[in-house]
């Protein structure tokens, strides 16, 4: 993630809890009590952003000392520390939950896509997230599902160019489809087709388009349209996959499945605070 | 919501998915094929937060017409139409992905917050929120649960103070801790005293605060408390409390409820786009 | 103050005035000439926001080295120095004004906060301020009229309801009022009902508000008043008190009186700048 | 004023009062509700900024028509109308307080400025602002100096040159300080030198600045050294001049006075809003 | 261009030009008298980005009209019309500059560009862009590097991976930083390998990258290489190649050439505003 | 350049080409492998801006060590030094690009304002910008041309009055123009007089203007015009000048030249960067 970048978000989220203050902190403590906090999980998972721990602290008091104890992708088990805090009780306190409501969301999503790749079971096919995040936070949720061991699909309508049926439509035919973008788009963006029957799989191929995705099709579908496509054009399988029905998928040969649910339906994965120091 | 905040956000969100542009909708679609979209569910659940398509629809393309179907908070079936859009194809596919992604999650929230109400089946008790929202986007999640039926509790540390364990061993006591944070933030904010303990809640009371909150407390542990409560302070039930153990708490007396996971563990409500006019 | 807050808004402030430079302080010195200067008080009075000389130079100038020799909420007399400022005195010259500016306003609203506490000479009796602030400033007027003495009311629109006149009438009674206003915004929220008659302070109790304002009442007909309000609820005095008739409300027994001139007539603290150090 | 910027500012402003929402017009009106409403004077004085209720409700709401009756700058008196606001009751309440905070604010200004001009009595000398300016509100207020019949100085420390002590000092002489800030920031900038003897003044004259300011000095001593400064030459008397003081300078024979006060200790004139309709 | 982003890059480059206020024009004109104004070449070449004399009028003035007589991409002539606009003038004299500093740059490029596509005269292969685009302009010289008959290469380090010597050294092989790559970013992002040997040419093929750049090669010499890249990979010329040079790559039989300085050293073509109304 | 105001503008820039990630580098290197680079110049010329290379990768990684060898201003041979970098090659390659873009951008205008010097070979006449610079970029421009010996004309509408042909017929002479301009915006602004005849002279004199510029008039003609202009009213030659003709202006007599080819047709200075350290 771009640090930059993510320091200018943490801001933006930081203000939205705090606004003018922390009133109940600021009336009860100096800004010096010291105190010792420690971020742990409270249940298994895979863990994800705790560098938001370190910037989100260094934005608010540069005096916080932050030392992590896991990395971003690491498995961690219940009670594990994930990081510790020293610093004024004050600082610590007015972030924590702004951090965690971000950490926990992150760690949700790579332990959600860590068990659908377990699930899968199968490492020649990738796990994949699409465009379905969280307003403003494309950038956190698209890491998360790094983490977790998956694939990052395009990032927006910008960075890739998805063939559907609205277009195949309005263009005509796939080939026109993909002839107008690649005319328009340049060389350095990839061009994706949604496929629905073996004669939109061969209008594609012929359309040298870089991915082709089986739309809503079985995994015994699939095994008959694959060997229409050449090597060099990636496959997806997408619509309607679950963690209950993904390891229908194990062997089918594409080179990924995508799952929405990663980031639009995300379980936090509970990760706490607790502090010392005679508090 | 407050609508000149909301374009802010909205505009926000719209940048995070189009970039400098929707390289395949621009390359295929002049900026002027006329259509007709759909926004409809499906799966049944509480709408919540439709606006935002008039306000998307208008900042990208003011030719764009908006006709909300439905009003949030309303009860919708599966496949019923939320909204009907009319305007150039091209604006209406470059906005729908960052629409759904939001209405989504607000009617997923809305949702979640009546099953909470449903199955509490109590009107006298109130279902209510927490700050374990997504960052960035709190403004839209505790509209989402009002849109269910809920409550909002405080909104960030700055409108609001609790009175938590670290707080009360910094301040001495309650009494200590309520007059501190009294004095400094001034009469129109509420105080929360979070109680673990009979004598806890004695002394929240004798402090004078204008809430008490029963941390992790069973309902008859609660409603041994209650008597010592008197009726213009507020009570809280928090901790732990889930769509399956709601219903213990039906007639225990608290004023309301809060559930975290109403925001940070949200299954988005199935919403979808059709599209007509030839495509 | 947040001071996350407090760095956007200097930013901006200092943005307003230096432009794309200081075209006489740039062509005159280099970067490098040291100096030391004293932010000193050229009238007595009660001093507020002094941690801007801090964070101002700070975000100018790393280093450049404050030393703050008074605390916000002190009374400084004449000639009295607020700071030592030590470093390159391009820094310095650059940020001055802005400095003084702001400084001098927040001491400006400390101190006749102060007087007014001072001539109300009733310690049971609060100085409340009121939204009535200079756009854009209002978490330093807030803060200033606390260094002074005095309470903050709501902050603003967000977190406080006010029911007046045009409340009452659309809601067809105060009961209404209440009560619609309680189920939309939850517990967390303090709703003050403005009255003008006996009649009305009753229904306002009645309707378990949480604060009742007398307004335009004398003091007699606010101690008429007084005994109809339980305990429980606060009590508020406002409308067209002055510094010359604050003093009739002393002993009259509400918990606070709001004055708007504190921060919509701001007289500024004349507070300067000395330089030495060979210029 | 510049409508692009101002429109931006008033976004902030109106966030600043609002946040989330009105709690309390939120939860008492529908957004229908028409109303008409007035800003009035409740005292007299010379108005400023009145496109400000017009920026601001299109900005709340583009239903809401404003229609001014009085133009900035002019004189009004108590109970005269400014402006009559039709629309939804909603969308007028939300946005009074916000309005009126900075109007009032800047009429105050107009007024000041408008006595000063009045004291002075004589039209050759013009009353002229400084940069001791509310941070944030520099454009507004400087506006408000002309609305009230007064000249603006430099805006910022960018667009106006003035050699003070310190710049002397460092660059020798007043020459040395005059042509090096003119070889650095070329052509269109002014340059004003402070001058506090005749020898001063006769460096200045020969440095070829722009203005030469008399700083601290009474009248007669000013017109002694006038006829040392050529015509081209503007002049400025400055320095602890007050509303009780300036008619000393009445035919002094410098171009303009420049009074710190009209800015920096501002009593706001008392404008107020009427609602009919009903409520 | 996505609209939404170049109005708020308007609005910043407005600000900049007219800071608080036109000084000269807001002094001499009321912003009432009507004029007519068109937008002309004063040279022959290709237009590009009129449709910012639409935005940007549309933001200083709804009273505007703006009617943009050519299209984005078109070749005008001396002395053509580019838009006729009618409104105050002094909205149209505020504007002007900034208007004509953006689409004299933006038409510069696409002129270039066009040369450059005349002087190879070759369909089969197109004239590309790089990064050494102007900072904060990207989003408008790529615009017009494709009305000039360009492509547009990769937006920014996130939407495409180029593999330059410093990978290949620190991945240990042109093998190991493609598959590095490929891991990482996911199946939509395109790997691009830079390559000065036939060797690194065969291992980038090997590597199953998605284009190789032949990094200052001869024409000859990339005929030789060609032959060794399949079809479905991309191929490019770089490096140092200028308008007097480009010919020599007619028919060498590569996708695409990419040139810096259609971005990087601008030329602004020559086009100006005639007002008329008694003006 | 005011250092705050930079760094916003460069972190605009940096987020522009990075957006979410540098897909390339962060694949293939860690945080860690230490560098040493180079800046140095691939031609000859005056460079400008290189304090950015500081900003810049402050603001991306503060454990980056940068070493300025020369100063802004200073003419450079091919093959020299600008600065040394070392740090994270991962950081320095992230942030070289965008650095690049502006400092070659900035020295390519020094270095041709400073051929312009060389040319006119008359130290009596100084050469001078306009606003026909890029958007965006006005402050760095502007500092560019004063890195090659320029001076700085105004930096916007807001600084500097212009009177053109529109403005004088509108006011019905120059001296009408002028007085009112003098009048609105007090007295620091320049009030600058564009004349075409021997009248418009003359009656720019008589309206006391500050600056008087010979619009498109030939170096005879400006000889003949000079003697009507008194010595303290600054004059300008302007109007399609160029280096092949500047040198015919030697020895005319203005003040200076204004020429828009400085910064509206930029030739970018081949500046380069070399890595060392094993890559």
């Amino acid at each position: 993630m771009n640090e930059v970048l993510i320091k200018e978000k943490l801001k933006q989220f930081y203000l939205e809890d705090v606004g003018h203050q922390d009133v109940a902190t600021m009336s009860i403590f100096t800004k010096k009590e010291p105190a010792k906090a420690y971020f742990y999980a409270k249940e298994a998972g895979v863990i994800a952003g705790i560098s938001v721990i370190k910037y989100m602290y260094h934005m608010i008091d540069p005096s916080i000392r932050v030392t992590l104890k896991k990395q971003d992708g690491q498995s961690i088990k219940k009670q594990e520390t994930i990081a510790e805090v020293t610093g004024p009780i004050h600082s610590i306190l007015v972030g924590e939950r702004v951090i965690l409501n971000l950490i926990q969301r992150m760690s949700g999503i790579a332990t959600t896509t860590n068990h659908a790749v377990q699930k899968l079971n199968d490492p020649t096919i990738k796990i994949c997230d699409t465009r379905k995040t969280t307003p403003g936070l494309r950038i956190f949720e698209k890491y998360a599902v790094s983490c977790g061991g998956g694939w990052n699909h395009r990032n927006g309508l910008y960075d890739g160019a998805m063939i559907k049926d609205n277009h195949i439509v309005a263009a005509g035919s796939i080939k026109n489809a993909v002839q107008k973008v690649r005319e328009q788009v340049g060389p350095m963006i990839k061009i994706e087709v949604e496929t629905e029957t073996k004669e939109q799989v061969m209008e594609a191929v012929d359309a040298k388009c870089d991915i082709i995705m089986f739309d809503n099709r079985t995994p015994s579908e699939i095994q008959q349209l694959l060997p229409l496509v050449p090597k060099h054009i990636y496959t997806e399988a997408s619509g309607g996959i679950t963690l209950d029905t993904i390891n229908e998928f194990q062997h089918v040969g594409v080179d990924f499945i995508s799952l929405g649910f990663l980031t639009h339906s995300v379980k936090a994965l509970d990760i706490s605070v607790m502090i010392e120091g005679g508090y």
